[in-house]
This record gives C-alpha cells, sequence and structure tokens, in this order.
C-alpha cells in the first residue's frame, strides 16, 4: 500500500458516477481511501464518498439512491449493516445467511440488491496472500458481527475442522447453530481460546486495539507452522501479531481483509478487474 | 485556467465534508471541476459530486441533504433552480427577487438556506479581469433565466443607462417590470438588439453555441471603446467575441462568470477566500 495517491479520485467531472458509505460515525472509515484508489487503477470514471447518517437517515439515503440517476452503488457499515438489510429489494446468499449486508448495487431496473462481502473479503485477503484453508484446522475468536462473516465464509472453504469462541456464550452457540446447515462434512465446534492444536488462528474481537489489551487467546500451544490472522485495522501489527511472529509463526494483517472486500465489493458493482492485481497488494 | 490538476479533489476520506451539484442532465456541467479545484486552492477538506437528478427526485435529494451529518452545501442548476426554492426554509434576497436559487446551504440549526448567485457571480467575473459597470451605459440581449439573473445584479451596480431585448416581447416587458423597483435613479428601458450607444454588451441568450448561429444583436455601429460579452462557456470564443475583436473592442468570456459564481458560492458556504486569489484567474 505505498501509494502515492492513495485516496486521490480521478478528476471530477459531471459525468462522473457516484458511490458513498454509509455509517455513523464516518470520519474514521478506510474505505473512500481504498476505493477511489481502486476506481483509479481500473480507470472507472467514479468516485465514492462518505455519507454520515444516523438510523433515522437510512431509509431516506435509500430515496436519495434510487433518485438519483448517477448512483450506482452504497457500501455501508456499522451501526446500519442489519437494519438496512430490511429495506432492500433483494438481500444475497450471504447477506441472507449472516442477516447483514454491507454493500448494495441498483440494477438496471431500478432494484436495490444488497450482499455482504466481509467474510469473503477475508478470504480474498488470504487467497492474495497466497494462504488457502482447505484441509486446515481453523479457530476462530469472537461471534460477533465481523465474526459471524467470517466464519460463513470459513465454513465455505472446506476446512478440516472449524472452532468458534466467543466470551458470551450464548453468542457463541447461536453462530455454531447457524453454521450447522452449512457444515457439511466439516468439524464444526465451539472451542475454547486456546491456539492448540489450530492451523491457522483468527482474531475477529477488538481486543488488541489498545496496547494494554491482553491476547485475545492462549498462545502457549500454538504451533510454529500455524498462520495468526487479526483483523484489526488499527494498529497494523497487534500484540497477537507481534507475539506469533516472535514465535516464529506466520502472520497476516487486517488491512488484507479491508482489501479484499474492496475487490469483492467491486465486483459485485460489476466493475472491471484490476488491469495488475498485484498493483494492489 | 491553465490548471494541470483540474478537478482533481483533494485525497477522500471518511472525514471529507460533501457538497453536490443538482441537475439534469449533469454530464455536462463544468461545476465538479471548478469547484473540487476551488476547495483544492482553498484547503478545505471536501469535495463536490454530481447528483443527476430529475424533477421528481428533487424533494427527496433534499431530505437526503438534511439528513446527511457531513452534507454542507448544494449547488442547483438547471432545470431545479426554480422549483427548488419552494422546498427551502429560506430564500436570501437575490433569490426572492428572480424567483430561483442556485446554490443552498445548510444552517447549524439545520435550517435551509439558498439564494442565487448567478448574477453575483456574473459581476465578480468582470470585476476581477478589471472591468466596472458604475456609470456605463449597458444592453443586456435575453430576458430568461440566465438574463433575468444578470439583469438584477447589474441595476444593483449603478450603471447609468440599462436596456434589455427580448425577442420574446412578454417576457422582456416582465423583466423590465419585475427590475423597476430597483431602479432608482438608473434609466431601465427597453431596448433593441443594437449596440449603438451601449458601453456594455452582454450576449445572456444561446445564440452563438453554434459555429451557423446569427449574431445576436446588430453590431454595426459597435463603439470601438465598447466591452462586449458573452456568458457561452462553449465555444469558448462565440462569433460575437470573434466580431467584437476584429472592430477592435475588448471581450470578456462565459468562464469568468462561472468562474465569478464559484467564489460567491464558496463565499456563501462560509468557506475560506483564496490564498492567492489571482491563481483562480
Amino acid at each position: 500500500m505505498n501509494d502515492p495517491q492513495l485516496g486521490v479520485p480521478l478528476p471530477l467531472t459531471g459525468a462522473t458516477r457516484l458511490y458513498a458509505i454509509l455509517g455513523d460515525p464516518i470520519a474514521q472509515a478506510g474505505s473512500p481511501g481504498l476505493f477511489n484508489s481502486a476506481f483509479r487503477r481500473k480507470k472507472v470514471e467514479a468516485v465514492l464518498v462518505p455519507f454520515h447518517v444516523g438510523p433515522e437517515g437510512i431509509a431516506t439515503m435509500l430515496s436519495a439512491f434510487r433518485a438519483g440517476k448517477n448512483f450506482d452503488g452504497l457500501v455501508v457499515t456499522v451501526p446500519h449493516k442489519i437494519a438496512i438489510a430490511a429495506l432492500l429489494d433483494e438481500v444475497g446468499p450471504m447477506g441472507r445467511r449472516i442477516g447483514a449486508v454491507n454493500a448494495i448495487r441498483k440494477l438496471p431496473d431500478g432494484r436495490l440488491i444488497g450482499d455482504n462481502f466481509d467474510g469473503h473479503g477475508f478470504v480474498s485477503g488470504l487467497t492474495r496472500k497466497g494462504h488457502s484453508l482447505r484441509g486446515k484446522r481453523i479457530l476462530v475468536i469472537g461471534a460477533g458481527g465481523a465474526g459471524s462473516a467470517v466464519a460463513h465464509a470459513v465454513v465455505d472453504e472446506m476446512p478440516m475442522a472449524f472452532g468458534i469462541f466467543d466470551t458470551d456464550r450464548s453468542r457463541l452457540e447461536a453462530l455454531a447453530a447457524d453454521l450447522a446447515p452449512f457444515a457439511k462434512a466439516i468439524d464444526v465446534h465451539v472451542a475454547e481460546a486456546d491456539a492448540d492444536g489450530y492451523d491457522v488462528v483468527v482474531n475477529c474481537t477488538s481486543v488488541g486495539m489498545r496496547e494494554s489489551d491482553p491476547l485475545p487467546l492462549r498462545l502457549d500451544c500454538l504451533k510454529p507452522s500455524a498462520l495468526v490472522v487479526d483483523i484489526i485495522l488499527h494498529p497494523r501489527t497487534t500484540p497477537l501479531l507481534r507475539e506469533a511472529a516472535l514465535r516464529g509463526c506466520a502472520t497476516h494483517e487486517g488491512i488484507h481483509m479491508l482489501e479484499g472486500q474492496v475487490e469483492e465489493i467491486c465486483r459485485f458493482f460489476g466493475l472491471p478487474e484490476d488491469a495488475d492485481a498485484r498493483s494492489a497488494s
């Protein structure tokens, strides 16, 4: 991401197509920078701007999105991912599975379709870095919004075993039950916060955003061959990733999930692939 | 206007403030380029994007503008300038005089106030090029939306005499009547399409957009000391301006009115003056 023009859109004209990210708060969102860089790489004459809107304004924003003849797509972030799904004409398969959408596209007939690319972005980010989940033993820590999205995408990647953990036992068991219909031959189980025996460990909690945070799981028995993943964006290198690196493990930072989401959402929006996909990494 | 970064906004982030121009069609609008260049010069972390919306979507767009916590201002172009005025909480003095607004600002208390800066932009563009209307004999050709806006601003500049002409006699007489309360000691009169005796001649019709168009007024008796002004943007040099230059007259192109409007509207939006005002010219 050593892009000297990060976030600088193409020159804006009256013909520029419009995308927006809806959220509250929005000032911290990294998506405008990443999407506008992607549009520039793809030579798409479009811009993505932040729409700062509270829960009371979501329906109004969707009406404006429908009315705007040059509005092509929306990205949705907290706290709107769940509520906005009910206002759409159609929700795609992953959005229905996790009950939340993070991207909305306007179809040529004007209908609005949403879907969720958090989990696909997570897998895409791993794939771009050469990591596969197939046949592996995976542990996900955290069964909240991000953890659920990651978990549903992980079970689709045909791991051998998949453990999930959350300090909130009822949320944990609810996610395990939600995953069951998609588990097929995979051993999906409620796990402990312990890396012992896993090939890939993923932190989907906010534990690690502060330097004083404890580790989100025990690493005493972490295998040196394991891949340790964090989805936290700031700091880029969390205490978990630092500790894993000290133990000789491969690590994978949160930014790769966000970059993967941008690519998956651009594909959903019908935009061309990057001319040089490697320039994005 | 030899700006290599014309229209390139500052890098967009989640904290970028949002402005938009409403119009239908919108692809031809030059405002996004000019406003984003102005924001960059002023170091304002904001972007102006095109909102392509038909008459049926105007009320929805205003609702979205109210709901958007980072939406600060709207620019309005054809065909919405008249209809949108009725949907605002307040209309400023020039907007009320001509019954149309071309800019809307959200006040800190959430109320929407609009006003019209077409005419002020026209005068501002002249002033920036060193031209004054005070004490002069002015002729404006065209009593439509642009002509009305220009005429109302011109009478405020205290010319000695002010003639207006339009091929539509009823529209012409209506404008003359509208101007009367503001005319004070100025000789405001219905004129012929003839430059004879005027110090400043202004074309506010679309005659001259096509190379095959006739001249919008007779120039046989045009004074060599006269200033000839066209508000047409494309072509930049109209047949009228070319003919006037051949006769040794000073000329003034339409782009200066648009640049003047951008400055006047930025001031209305509460944005800082350019650090180097001359860089805009």
